[in-house]
């Protein structure tokens, strides 16, 4: 199998439905468009006279499955343009002319033929429908402009995965299901987490369980801010536009901002913290002795993402970051970069990421300063990851215009990666914003700004951690971390809520079940609500000083005194606190 | 001289500033404007040829003293219209004849003379110029439109401070005197706390010391809520203009808010936090046993103060409110609001304002919600006050028209009175967004909505306890808690060094000071920057594992064992824990 790469089985294969559909609806005036190959499949978009549902796409994975029985070579022929065009005509496919007209004039014009079928296509392709391996799924179907065009026809996307083999298919489609299951879209509903309204877009809602992991996940990074000597500042979120020009957004960035006019002055509402901390930078002088010089800001930013992109906390338009802005001489780069991966790496292991990528990004052909500062820069970048011990990929050319870069990804518990951590040098801004600082020999010379940021906007890490424990987290951070019943209200309950004073005096998040439920309905809530620790009082419990233990995902239970449950509680507290 | 009341006394005090200016300016065109009497004394309105400064102040003081020794005798007359007019026009006094045609037909008009001066007023004044106590004292000029009217002339307001006698005055201008050094902007500048930019009017920038102020406040709020069982959400900050009609904000409130356009959609930059709170209420469905729910938010509001308006922090138009709003049944109001009433002079108390004036105001006399209604949350407010045991005044009338209220003013440490919580009942939000609440029946019934903040606007508590406490902030709050001076940097900075490392895994804020420089210079340094603590470690403080103490303040040093030092920090540290 390994005779071709996964791209042409892919591509192969989404010509193998076209076929298929084209077999199967021979009177509904079939025209393809566009089929390429995505993440882990591909897609074919159809226009047709019948609408298609789901049901429809056994029959086809039918049909396609039979044509590779039937062994059809695939062919390329190149033709002329006019041939094509007349070709397509002829075949009543007009959305493939319009294809063939957007060709390049020095370009060829090649067809691929399998069997009684034959699309336009640049190829390469498998040899033989034959050679086609059944590692695909037809999964879903969507509505899609063609060319992207809202004036232009709605054609049918058939969205499919596929894979070198069944197994490889499988796994996927496991990690799909499990996703679904993950969605943190739907745990946010289920344990009343968070929520959108119809009148703000792309901005949640967190309900009180939702702001006590928003609050948890702040004051960690807090926690993280102090060990490291970060400064956290608060900075207004509605600044003049002459800021934003000042700082180059207006220019680059405008349309993703809000704007507001007051008094015959145009406001825009901040989307970057960055412009506050120049201006805060700017405000006093500082000396070398100063830098670095780290201002953390939590400020609620604002950007106007396109409606159509806003998908739960993962893209939003209202959010905060863990972002701050260093500010410090070009020497000190390399040893704030050690400074920052460390405290990156310390982040991410509390939150159970160990699967990490590391990429560095280098200038890009258009770029602000000279070669030399750019030089001094990427090297130091290069160093410190070196000595930081951690494995990176080079990306020539990815920076930023403003300067080199490093992102950091992770894979979550089901092998999604996500881009979480950015650590990015600039030396335009401290240019734009004229910023100095006064060096040992009493000259002036210009600071390096790094923007970083931890785990990115907090709404998405909130999103991307709900399904990395699938709703389940770590004690310290859980909503409710303990859940008290008492087997017998009239017998227990008193000694429940003196257990639960004594645990909320420790300053745990803890409740009483006394409603008049069986224990059985209430161990079920419990575990649906993904509470870390049932504790269940009944005689011999109250009698030994002890509590009867049920953790969150456990079938079987066990017995803390007070003191091993105030030691145990104590530790899985302690995760929060990071060493210095 | 209880013969005449003090508004009396600085009204006729203003006439004879008038009349001392008349005498000392003849050439200039002298005409005089409006008089009133203001809080603490008086102005009056002057226009003329010649532009007075400070220094005339004290000439324009001798001559109404003389005024006073001439025993002038003050006596009122009626006019006709005409003849006002007349007179008026032949002393080219062209301002007092618009006052005299804006005075109704019904009413006289008088005019009051002494000596050679003449002033159109309703009186009354004192009967004789030697009546007037030398209690007053010109304080300052500015500019003034003439009937506040921009298009009109510009006068000079010349502003007095006047009092019943000289003691009186000397305790105003101590108290003055007082708080200008006490000025919060001042203290904000020189202790780095925070400053504003001219690209965001009335939006603070918080320096790192100011955000640890702002954040130590919000715990202190956040332990409070956990106490009385507050649940704290986290809302959007800009939203569809749809939900601003809904709740009543666009009709009323629209001059005073931010709106962007995107999309074709208009949104608001939230001004308030209540209609989130509606919707967050509308999205579940809630039972008598889940009331009262307590909803608290610390998002940031915006309202559009006008530019002139705004003053420091006391007056801003970005900043966070310690907000929250209750679900409740009607009959919960009364025990609601004791329990609130017990959470809000619990703050005070730490915060050291024990002079609080507690007014409860009823219903105005447009109003929405039925007379039943009124009578009942009246009721229930007026018991829970007076089951609170605090002193109260009522002010018939003064409701909002949604709802009767309680505010609450303190007194600061020089006497001035600043309102700062608040607790308003609403009938009317639940009405425009159609709450409800199962009743124990099964059947619904409309939850009533409380309003209520403790110390209300963050930044503005800021502004008042930063004069209050003089910029001396308790232990707990202070942004540096603690400096460490080591006697001489080779034989003790070691040392300096590890004790600063102890108290800081201990959690406090704390720095060594091991500038060359001065013992001398490093203390002044520190009591200026008002560190509550500065230890100094020599020979023998090491020997004897103490410190010597400095506290803020004290010119005096005494001995601290290090278990000494760390019962009496944490002692200081726990005032920030409210008690249950």
């Amino acid at each position: 199998m390994a005779k071709y790469d996964l791209d042409t089985i892919r591509h192969s294969s989404a010509h193998l439905m076209a076929q298929a559909i084209s077999r199967l609806y021979p009177d509904s005036k079939v025209q393809f468009g566009v089929g390429p190959v995505i993440e882990n499949g591909f897609y074919y978009d159809i226009l047709m006279d019948q609408t298609l549902g789901e049901d429809d796409l056994p029959k086809i994975e039918d049909m396609m499955k039979t044509i590779i029985k039937e062994k059809l070579p695939i062919e390329r022929k190149v033709m002329s343009r006019s041939e094509a065009i007349d070709f397509f005509k002829s075949e009543g496919q007009d959305l493939k002319i319009e294809l063939v007209e957007a060709i390049p004039e020095d370009e060829e014009v090649s067809c691929y033929t399998q069997g009684e079928f034959i699309d336009l296509c640049r190829g390469p392709h498998v040899e033989n429908t034959a050679d086609l391996p059944q590692g695909f799924k037809l999964l879903s179907i969507a509505g899609a402009y063609w060319r992207g065009d809202e004036k232009r026809e709605v054609m049918q996307r058939i969205y499919a995965a596929c894979f070198m083999d069944r197994k490889q298919l499988k796994q996927h489609l496991m990690m799909l299901e499990e996703a679904k299951k993950r969605d943190h879209r739907k745990l946010g509903k289920e344990l009343q987490l968070f929520h959108f309204e119809p009148v703000a877009p792309g901005a949640p809602f967190f309900m009180p369980k939702g702001a006590i992991i928003v609050n948890e996940l702040t004051n960690y990074i807090r926690r993280l801010y102090r060990l490291y000597e970060y400064d956290e500042v608060i900075t207004p979120q509605i600044l003049d536009s002459e800021l934003w020009h000042t700082s180059g957004h207006y220019e680059h960035y405008k349309d993703d901002m809000f704007f507001s006019k007051i008094d015959e002055r145009e406001y825009a509402v901040k989307p970057m913290n960055c412009p506050c901390h120049m201006l805060m930078y700017k405000h006093y002088k500082y000396s070398y002795r100063d830098l670095p010089l780290r201002y953390a800001d939590f400020g609620r930013l604002h950007r106007n993402e396109k409606a159509g992109a806003l998908a739960g906390l993962t893209r939003v338009r209202s959010f905060c970051q863990d972002d701050a802005h260093i500010f410090l001489a070009l020497e000190q780069v390399q040893e704030e970069i050690q400074k920052t991966m460390k405290m990156i790496f310390t982040a991410y292991e509390l939150f159970g990421f160990d699967d990490i990528t590391v990429n560095l990004s280098t200038r890009p052909e258009k770029k602000a300063g000279d070669d030399k500062t750019w030089d001094i820069a990427e090297n130091a970048l290069e160093e410190a990851l070196k000595n930081s011990g951690h494995k990176y990929v080079i990306k020539e050319g990815d920076g930023a215009f403003y300067g080199p870069k490093i992102d950091i990804e992770v894979a979550d518990a089901i092998g999604r990666k996500w881009q979480l951590g950015t650590i990015q040098l600039d030396f335009q801004l401290p240019d734009r914003f004229d910023l100095k600082f006064t060096t040992s020999d009493g000259g002036e010379e210009r600071p390096v700004v790094i923007h970083r940021a931890l785990l990115g906007s907090l709404e998405r890490f909130f999103g991307v951690f709900t399904e990395h424990v699938a709703g389940a987290f770590p004690f310290w951070m859980a909503p409710e971390q303990i859940v008290i019943v008492p087997v017998n209200e009239d017998a227990h309950g008193q000694a429940a809520k003196e257990l639960k004073d004594m645990l909320f005096a420790e300053g745990y998040r803890v409740r009483v079940d006394d409603r008049n439920e069986t224990m059985g309905y209430k161990t079920r809530q419990i575990q649906k609500a993904k509470v870390p620790f049932m504790f269940v009082l009944g005689d011999r419990e109250i009698e030994n000083k002890a509590v009867s233990v049920r953790k969150h995902g456990s079938k079987k239970s066990f017995n803390w005194s007070h003191e091993e449950m105030l030691e145990k509680l104590k530790m899985l507290d302690s995760e929060k606190y990071p060493k210095a």
